[in-house]
């Protein structure tokens, strides 16, 4: 099903010094299946993470950004993450609060560290009560096998409506030193700016300031997390986590280091191939497609722009039927809410394929050219806006039958 | 398809003394079908009209407020209105405007006034040049035509993708005076706030002065057509028209003589039955849902949160699986962008089941009373914030199998 997005190999994923994973078989909402992950990490690590901006917030996210808030001021690190999919633990009010807060205990009192050490996430169905007694009955297995190289099995401990795990390494040399980072990601609808019902996890081993930590997830999810779509619902349980677990010799103290562009380009890499990986595997996908708005007044509007035309279902379905139904991007476009755009300027590409020039059909434009592009499993539409220098780039994927599907069958 | 939408039976369609209607085929996308529409008023008739606020406003769009302009300074009064299907004639540039102006002039030549007092609109695939020549041939026919009972056959010459023709009359008395007033409408995707590929005309025999018709078609839509969504997509087309013919004996000059607000009503409660004939048979539609926003400290943030469930494509899945997956309304609520919402004062109901008590599920709900409603053709979603007396209703239906099939085969 996913477009052009081959399986992870479980030997190419590297371990990470610092960070050991367990996971369990605890039947949340099905049995026999992956649904419970423990990632262990270095007494070094420091942790940062960017959460849903979704008002109904899930009750581990409430709880997360709390820890995350506790060991800074505490100065009790941050010592494991805790997942589980089946429930998302949203919508359920404070005794979903209680509920995470009971996962969390039972995995401190197992580990000798407290609670708030402990990071919860929960994806899956949103307003049922999460079933903390089998999450707890699962921590057991989860800490006896933790281990390092565990990574393959953590992608898949984290799917829900995914047809494949979605993982990815990189090892770089930064000032002399290599650095390790491996990342898993989960997500295939929901999904959309400002995180979606996605999980992203990633770590490596230098050890990174906290202050520059949380400058560092921001960049790197604002230009991978935050710039895919499948079809504009807001998840309510949104989390990319970024952990350096200090077990390697590259230590970054801050933002004017030399080293530090270069790590957060490597580890912005990584973060939108794992993003990316999620819209390959986008619910019902067929193929992917690459929004680039560009020559904008600014980057807020070729945003606009770029998810109005990511969402339009008229779009996605022309995509879907492989049909250079190209008007739709027009019209799109036009009901972005940019008031004083002027359509007479704008010209729209389909790959190296120029279809509107100046606003109206470019009469070089031929139909088997748009065709020929529309029958491509990887599509780029690239607008210009002839307003000024800033650009936008959005990731999504059509709307195919199968999404319907996945979506009207999904609790069943 | 349409949900609970009976046909509308042509006998009951009331002729309006002061418009005559002719029709053609004249083959502009597909032989053999109604595409070309004349409505020719009286000289007593006034005109006004709400457009897309889409910045690709097609051709035809851009011309028909020019013209409405025009006869208000000129005196010359609007005599006829021409519609196509077949061809939006949008993203068409010069060309594009060029097509229409010889539309309407060939029609202005056979009523024997000036090419301002005709409005054009078009509906139909985008970024394709207007057939203006097939339009034109069939002028003549339209016009031997011209007669005051053909409202059921206007219903059909105006039809897209729709399932079905729209179509409505009343008969009103106001101020001792009966008001004869029948309608149309068109449109069953790109439907959404702001009007869509949807195109209503509704006219009646009473005199109304041209700031009073200017007043009310804006009253009226914003409690009609601007109030219903089926894919969020908003066209580069989307017109509606009200027209007073001065043919009857109810004279209005002022907003604040007493029989307006009847007419007021009338006119609104006819443009709500147009616009929900437009949800009834929405691309696919197996649900009619009205969406009950109260509560709200304004009306903007009640529609945001209306809108913000009526697009999103997992609640409209639900709906089609009749699954009361209902964590996916609260998910949409929460992205709806009213930053300060405090959600565990939220309660949300379908139709007189509560299923979110202050942000949680409701103890006392129950699967099987949500299921029930959820199983219904016609669901109302009631959300109570809690902050304040604002409300705002929309209209809306699912998203099946069928809407991508339509969407994915339109243009072949």
């Amino acid at each position: 099903m996913a477009v052009n997005s081959p399986l992870p190999i479980a030997a190419e994923l590297k371990p990470v010094a610092g960070v050991e994973i367990g996971y369990a078989e605890a039947g949340i909402k099905k049995p026999n299946r992956k649904d419970v992950l423990v990632m262990k990490l270095a007494p070094t690590a420091t942790v940062a993470g960017v959460f849903t901006l979704n008002r109904f917030c899930a009750a581990p996210v409430q709880i997360a950004k709390a820890h995350l808030a506790a060991a800074q001021t505490s100065g009790q690190p941050i010592t494991a993450l805790l997942v589980n999919t089946g429930n998302a633990n949203a919508g359920t009010g404070e005794l979903g609060l209680s509920l995470a807060h009971q996962t969390c205990a039972a995995l401190a009192a197992q580990l000798g560290v407290a609670p708030t050490q402990i990071l919860p996430f929960s994806t899956g169905v949103i307003l049922e009560p999460l079933p903390a007694v089998k999450v707890i009955a699962g921590l057991p297995q989860a800490v006896a096998g933790l281990k390092a190289d565990n990574w393959y099995h953590a992608a898949e401990a984290i799917m829900t409506t995914d047809t494949q795990p979605k993982a990815g390494s990189r090892t770089v040399t930064i000032g002399g030193h290599s650095v390790t980072m491996t990342g898993i990601s989960k997500g295939a609808g929901m999904i959309k700016p400002n995180m979606a019902t996605m999980l992203g996890y990633l770590a490596f081993d230098a050890a990174v300031a906290q202050p520059v930590l949380d400058e560092l997830v921001k960049y790197a999810a604002d230009r991978s997390f935050n710039c895919i779509t499948i079809d504009g619902d807001t998840s309510t349980n949104d989390s990319f986590m970024l952990i350096a677990t200090g077990a390697g010799a590259l230590k970054i103290t801050s933002v004017e280091q030399p080293e530090y562009a270069q790590l957060r380009d490597a580890v912005t890499e990584l973060s939108l191939f794992l993003a990316q990986a999620i819209v390959r595997d986008g619910e019902g996908a067929t193929k992917f497609i690459s929004i680039i708005v560009e020559e904008g007044a600014n980057v807020e509007e070729c945003r606009k722009i770029a998810y109005s035309i990511g969402h339009s279902p008229l779009v996605k379905t022309a995509f879907f039927a492989s049909d250079p139904n190209l008007g739709r991007i027009l019209a799109a476009i036009g009901y972005a809410g940019v008031d004083d755009l002027d359509v007479s300027k704008l010209n729209l590409y389909l790959d190296d394929v120029w279809v509107a020039k100046n606003g109206g059909r470019n009469p070089d434009y031929k139909e088997e050219d748009g065709q020929r592009v529309m029958q491509q499993a990887e599509i780029t539409v690239r607008v210009k806006l002839a307003r000024g220098a800033a650009s936008a780039t959005v990731y999504t994927c059509d709307l195919s039958h199968d999404y319907v599907s996945i979506n009207a069958d999904y609790r069943s």
